[in-house]
């Protein structure tokens, strides 16, 4: 049994990974940290898994838990993990962060986009970004993995097929996502309640998310060449999910068939992206509790575009679900461990 | 391997069962049959299950069905089980009904409240009414469950430790319900659109729901002695979830620390019933995904009531999942096989 | 036009008023303060009125706000209304609450539940508790209201036709309430966030709601003696609306029919209660941006019970809207100048 | 007072145009058509009406409804008004279409996108399209309205300013919209029931909604040379409202702020586009129950593009408040009467 600690474990992320990680065949949760709730029991925190998770909330001492666990996961604000990971290499341990602290090949980038110095730069080279799709051989033999994105999960796997194939012009690439509300977490704020979300949406942060940059390092690797795109994130009345709309100006003519063919191939071994058949679309409902990613392509002969969609649940293909999948792959454990539930509906 | 046929897998609670046991360690499933979408792929009406399950919906044999299967379960609007009953007996094999069919002790009982003859009166004495918590000894060398309503599997849970202690005046018993829109089923009305429904609470069907003579029934047996009580549902814009307040006059002091004690003793050994702490309450939430049912009892002393709360999944402890549970009395098998995940949240 | 100051504008009861009271024929807004908001366009804080309301929130100054206006409306969170009254009657100006520190007459009451020491106590003989259907002469000539509280209006409302004409066993009054989000105001906390509520039922309270003693003090008016009644609110995933059911033994038989005729004898001249046809049951989205308050009453022979359910907007007939009747009231307007309109649907 | 007839009267766009006319200073309702509910009272469909509207629902009797009224309001599925048309030309009356027969200037788009034949071609030389903010001197003196689509209303209005000032390159026009369930209608199918959208987000009909040529013949009549441009409808767990998000690339740097001050002009005038101040964005909610469109334009100096967000009520600016505001126009009233309520919020 593979030892975990999980650092900022009471937040949503965190608390889906508690979930997932007590349920695993071949994973152990030994510790939990929390800023928040040290000392209360885990089930106070998140009732649910009352009888369920038995564990108590603890204060971080991050030597003492590196040293208890074989991985780390960290579920922390960016910024919080670089210390971190250090404790974790020089231990020999590993690290996933769901965070985006460990995402950027060039920090420059990082800290543009999140205006904080970063600490931890000679870690980056042993860092590998944790899109299995994409970086499955190396996510075996890294140390820390910075866990991709919630929004750039659902617009990479959209995109990587016909930018891997070169189809798209670059320069046209627009990724119009909705998100459900769980992604701005459970902390306090007017803009998150209820009654403020509910029977409301709205885009936000225009030209100016910081996933922004996330999506367009990968695309550009993908593409091999550099890439800048249009991303709108816009919040929607939902607990969780992501509906990824894409645009882009195929440089050749090509139909839907066609292009349902390509990403029947690129993605016919992976366990969890889903090329939905002709007469169906993603919806977020249909990945709800699952770690699939739900694809769909359009041709759209009229204007020369094509239109991709794709669905998450952002919390688990998003976040933990994904993190575990890493794991899993880390060990070489069946990729689908503890993560292989359809979800719920309705 | 226990092998099952679903008839009437299109639903929400039948596809909740072809999720559940798709999932199981220890049942496969071999039929499913539906009136509307035969020929189909299951995972075309439900899309979520797409590359989990590869079954496709067939028109129902009912002879033939039979006698693939080890266990049958219906998932039917109330009259169309009595049939299935007789052919289950005639070839030896066990049913296990969703519907109203196989609830009633008395089918008088259950002509004047669903306004149906009765056509497999003979059988009723090989039923046993599938609430574990109650008949587990029954189920286990029954040949026909019938399985609980979801209203009356919240509300029986949640009263039965008072009436079983006759620490209630009989006649002062008052259940209100709040379910979600799942439990009205998947064929279109205007009272079940989103628009309708969305913002919006509203009771029905006042006095007369069909469920109140199968809580009175069960409470009646608990207690060796009729009891009359009202009962009212309520339709509120949520997908899942039932949670039941319930109302009743002590009849004798007793205080909130009693009262638990005593709900804790009565289920100290359930698997699917959680007495809450202190400063907890039921909320659907907490249960939506899970078999669970958690119960709360307060004592009033300003009035001389006792008020309990409690939630369920509709789906799961309220339909399906109690029918998985049921099942696995049945063979032997782990309660918990198959059922045993906390759920989701948020 | 009378001149209109409002104490607490920006919570959501507050904000309602704003747009009720700029829309009124006869009435003219002149200040507005807020405790957080102050310097800013009222716009700011509530988007949706931009073009609408120029006017900017300010921070209170208490004489000077009186000596401006005719009447004074303070949405504050209970104790903080008791000096305003002072200043008021000080300046022979007029207040309506839309909290709790003038609707008890008996303060004892007031500071055992609330915990808090009136300090008011010389005003509540000339206070009036604001409920047009019970005390519309008396408001007239009040120089304070109380507005009532939201739960209490429509479970007032609900069983005052039962009560006067002592139908009802006062020992068996059960009266359960379920609300939408906004009544817990807009101040963030986890409880109301998007994710907690949504999809979500929970009861609240259990026996310590701090609005039983005002339904207790206004039905027991009513009734000419006291009764105590057990209360259960909770908290249902909607933006607006409260739906009450109310239980409660018939000291004679009756049936539907004529229980129907008595409430629509009683509120025969109302024009805020619909006492609804035969067929219809209340609903919160019928109410849903007006002030009225639906109500139906139902005989059950089987228990010989009465069951009522009532609806209100909480914010209009439930907060704002009331307050605003009221104010009419007392200047001889229309009753139902500015709070005419039929509400939004769906 | 006009006398106002409205044929389709009790799908949720009839609904809201009963409800505002019947508010309306100087319209007055003298009969309502229904399909279905012939011979109902208008309140037993909409309950939330009841007291406020007296009317019965009624079968069509098309010229003897045409004789009573001075203008007809169309609320019918595609293809039913053309022969209203007809009847109102033939009886010198006005005719406001809510539906699509009147919306094309080239009956070979309406044939070749709809496929059905257009049986009032002659009439559409003397129909206008019923966009004020476009055609209100051309509104002032039409016969028929073509009332503009829900998604066209919304896309139209945010992009008018930048294709009028032809600061775009034409071919790179997206259009992302987000649409509420009511603009489904109220006929029930799976796919508007509340489980099947409730947690739900999914795009539909990429590349072949219908409202595309209605689009795009607006924008290319304001550019003055053909566009083709990408719309995508998606829908989301809401009643109402319709946010669009649209991009296009500049083909000239500006910046937000000479952006902003250049819709500022262009809708100076306008009582109901709202060209939000820096700092906000569209929200659906800030519209909802209102007539208004907010509008806000965001340069993206990265990528050359610009960003435009609008949001509506899909059911009033979207539907029947424009329909009104059209009458308004027709018959010299101010062009706000009868919708000038700024909504409802939270």
């Amino acid at each position: 049994m593979v030892k975990v600690g999980i650092i900022g474990a009471t937040g949503y992320a965190g608390s889906e990974l508690v979930k997932i990680i007590h349920a695993h065949p071949k994973a152990q949760l030994k510790v939990l940290t929390t800023k928040s709730y040290a000392g209360k029991p885990f089930w106070e925190v998140y009732p649910y898994l009352y009888k369920y998770i038995d564990l108590t909330c603890e204060k971080l001492d991050l030597p003492a838990l590196v040293e208890q666990v074989d991985v780390v996961f960290t579920a922390l604000p960016h910024g919080h993990a670089m210390p971190v990971g250090a404790e974790v290499i020089r231990q020999g341990k590993k690290l996933i962060d769901l965070g985006a602290d460990f995402r950027f090949k060039d920090y420059n980038q990082y800290e543009k986009w999140y205006q904080v110095e970063h600490t931890a730069r000679e870690l980056l080279e042993q860092t590998v970004y944790g899109l299995p799709e994409l970086y499955r051989e190396k996510i075996k033999r890294a140390s820390i993995i910075g866990n991709p994105g919630c929004y750039p999960t659902s617009a990479i796997l959209g995109l990587a097929p016909l930018v891997a194939e070169r189809l798209l012009d670059p320069d046209t690439l627009i990724i119009d996502s909705k998100s459900g509300v769980s992604g701005a977490g459970r902390s306090p704020s007017v803009g998150t309640l209820y009654c403020e979300v509910n029977e409301n949406i709205r885009a936000y942060n225009i030209g100016l998310h910081r996933h922004t940059p996330e999506i367009e390092q990968e695309l550009s690797a993908v593409f091999g060449q550099a890439i800048k795109l249009s991303f709108t994130p816009h919040l929607t009345p939902m607990n969780r999910g992501i509906l990824s709309t894409m645009y882009g100006k195929l440089n050749r003519e090509m139909d839907t068939g066609a292009l349902r063919e390509l990403y029947d191939t690129f993605y016919e071994t992976e366990p969890f992206v889903r090329v939905l058949p002709p007469g169906m679309l993603p919806q977020t409902k249909a990945v709800t509790g699952s770690n699939c990613c739900d694809v769909a392509v359009t041709a759209d002969p009229r204007t020369g575009r094509v239109v991709v969609t794709s669905a998450i649940d952002n919390l688990i293909k998003g976040a933990s679900g994904q993190a575990v999948q890493n794991m899993n792959i880390i060990y070489g454990f069946d990729e689908a461990a503890g993560i292989d539930s359809p979800g719920m509906y309705p």
